[in-house]
């Protein structure tokens, strides 16, 4: 039958090849950009693109490539645990931004507003993913009507708030001290003269302080409320970016005056560089603005782009019903993958039989979750108990395993904080190593 | 025939109905994206899309709402005189990034690199650039051998350049001045305690100084070289955002210390906040990669990916055989442009009969063009010789012009500075505007 028709239909093969000729030359653009991209990425250390695969744990690992002995390094939070979810999700993920796009300094929304390089619509995808979540108090019936300010992710929104918060105090009140309780998140904050480190809030003393409020907290994962008490000059900045329901239960709408988020520790996009904060009030919101502006005169519209497609999918996810093609769910997945591994870290060190131990698991009720769960916290705050460590890092980076001393965190040195958002492989390789641990066992080092 | 066909070849038209199939669901998340994208730019001050725009001057001004009595803002060097250049370029400066790409801190190059938030293809692009254009030194036979590092704009680059050249410096050298000829672009310093804005480098006599250098100059377009004598402990960097062939001849491939450039004035992608250092020594390039960190942790890769396409656009232009379908040429176009806006502002200018005055015309051989070419600055550096106004910022704001005045460059206060790059219609007003102004009439506020 195919032979007749070539014979006797030249208009249909004639229709065939009308059609190739449109649809190839519409298709050849987006194909080959997508493939350029692709294979520019296939490195030796990164895994190739794969949108089919499956949404589960080592699904990808084949593409990975770390030898038995290799340094781990978990000391900063790099997420890429998300890498395989957003894989999963597949083009409707993808950012497409033509080449005439944002290109001006100013945001649609234009010179008169408060946050002048804001993408309206980063805001709005923003404000929609607190709603869905219930992380934050953003309509005005909530108590919320907070202002927004976008930041190149949360270490410069940090900086803005601690410069709005002081750079208005009298002279002989600067450099304004900053507190957070121990262990804290250490802020390098040299760059300013407006305020200083002044270390744990329970050893402060003195009066018209900055307090950074971590919550849950990095780098132990708990919930905290601010140090001090709350007098007259207290002036809060409350870090909520492990505030999402992969880490924690979500137990209130919080309503601070100063919140900040971070797009990397909600989806995994720290190549962003996207934060936000969410700010009571106004005069404190356009200081923030200030700094940024001459900082960096604003943020990547691109990012912000970026930002607005990826929060997008995540509440997607939620809100439309799964018949309707509804993407797979952000915080499923990730609480998932984190509390397989918190199951595998804390055997491993019940394994280490006394060489270390972890901080201990809470739960609570959550609302998003509408149940209670079990903390899963970004970040293990691993303590070397056998005789003779006094210094955890060192003794870990003896088994290749780099990690982040607890003295940088205001705390003890026979604490670490390692990295529980890496790649699956780098994590098994971690269980492992300190699985093979015993406090028996001196020669621990052989095993390498 | 037609008929004929539907009758008798049924596989003809099956094989149609199945390639639009395969090829409909391919295509359909595309065009989607892009409309969905254009529909949400449609707003009362922006233009609507149309990649078949052609590049000429008012093409796309029937686009642009704008009252004849509108507030024209030329304060900022907002360069969307670029935006119908981009438009023509069409599909191929589109950018597409899936959702699992770049979402490590890291880069490709991985975390053993100097900048190790550089995206490698980023860098490259940039390097090519100034290969096909010939304005810096970046290969070791021309001098080069300069260390890369990528910031959010050329404003993050400043500041951790002055930060990479003061933090060293003993306690009593602190802050290290930091001087430039006048008029000079006024930088924001009071965010660090290492080094402190000591103004005109023509009126300063200190040591252990630090001197920006801006050629083509920020505001009035001069062409300079370092004001104070380059001792050994003189300090400089140089600032070469506007050395590029539309606004200047290139007359020699810079080969500087530490040079700083932005895509913003390249390409108009002020948007995307990306700006490059080449830095000749590593110990300076590493203190400026760690300010970087420790102020953003990076600079977006989205935004680095963007530019990588649009500077790989511009310098396939020049480099891809026209028959070979070579994009529109960027440098041509600006030129074109900003040589027609100032044939017309220097007509308005004369028409107002002594109530303005320019910095007057230069021209050189430019390597690049083949040619002598006068210079066309971003910015007109206007000075009011109108009998009684003191205050030329404050004489255009009636006029309803807002353009920077001339102290704050450290210059006077007669002048002020213009921005070149805005849209056509806001050029064309701003150009009426000052024609309809003479000395002898003085109910020039009666024109609006």
């Amino acid at each position: 039958m195919a032979g007749r028709n070539r014979d006797t239909a030249p208009g249909g093969w004639l229709g065939v090849c009308a059609l190739l000729a449109c649809n190839v030359a519409s298709l050849a653009y987006f194909i080959r950009s997508f493939l350029d991209h692709r294979r520019r990425r296939r490195t030796a250390t990164r895994p190739v693109a794969n949108a089919d695969v499956a949404i589960r744990p080592h699904s990808w690992e084949h593409y990975f490539t770390l030898a038995p002995g290799a340094v781990l390094n978990l000391e900063l939070g790099d997420p890429t645990m998300y890498e395989p979810f957003w894989r999963a999700v597949g083009p409707r993920a993808t950012t497409v931004i033509p080449g005439s796009d944002t290109m001006s300094y100013f945001s649609d929304a234009g010179a008169g507003e408060l946050c002048w390089f804001l993408e309206p619509e980063f805001e709005r995808a923003v404000r929609r993913l607190h709603r869905v979540v219930g992380n934050a108090a953003v309509d005005d019936q909530d108590g919320g009507g907070y202002h927004f300010v976008v930041g190149n992710g949360a270490t410069q929104l940090f900086q803005a708030a601690m410069y709005a918060l002081s750079c208005d105090a009298d002279d002989d009140a600067k450099p304004v001290p900053v507190v957070s309780a121990a262990p804290y998140y250490s802020t390098n904050l040299q760059l300013s003269g407006h305020f200083r480190w002044a270390g744990d809030a329970n050893a402060f003393t003195g009066e018209n302080y900055i307090e950074l409020v971590c919550s849950p907290n990095n780098p132990d994962g708990a919930v905290r409320e601010a140090a001090l008490s709350s007098s007259g000059t207290a002036k809060l900045i409350h870090d909520l970016v492990y505030y999402w329901p992969q880490y924690t239960a979500i137990t209130v709408r919080a309503a601070h005056d100063i919140m900040l988020f971070t797009l990397s520790k909600i989806t995994g996009h720290a190549g962003t560089r996207i934060g936000w904060a969410l700010v009571r009030d106004r005069d404190v919101a356009r200081k923030m603005v200030y700094f940024v502006d001459r900082s960096t005169i604003g943020v990547s519209k691109d990012s912000q782009l970026r930002a607005t497609k990826i929060l997008g999918v995540v509440s997607d996810a939620y809100e439309l019903p799964h018949a309707a093609g509804a993407p797979p769910r952000l915080f499923g997945f990730a609480r998932r993958r984190l509390a397989e591994r918190w199951r595998a870290l804390r055997a491993a060190v019940a394994a280490s039989s006394g060489a270390f131990s972890l901080q201990e698991e809470t739960s609570g009720y959550c609302n998003f979750a509408k149940q209670t769960v079990a903390a899963c916290p970004a970040f293990a705050w691993l303590r070397c108990d056998k005789d003779g460590v006094e210094d955890c890092a060192a003794f870990l980076a003896g088994l290749k395993i780099v990690a982040r001393g607890g003295e940088q965190f205001g705390g003890d040195a026979r604490c670490v904080r390692i990295n529980m958002m890496d790649r699956d492989q780098v994590f098994d390789l971690l269980v492992r190593r300190i699985a093979s641990l015993k406090i028996e066992q001196p020669d621990y080092l052989d095993a390498f």
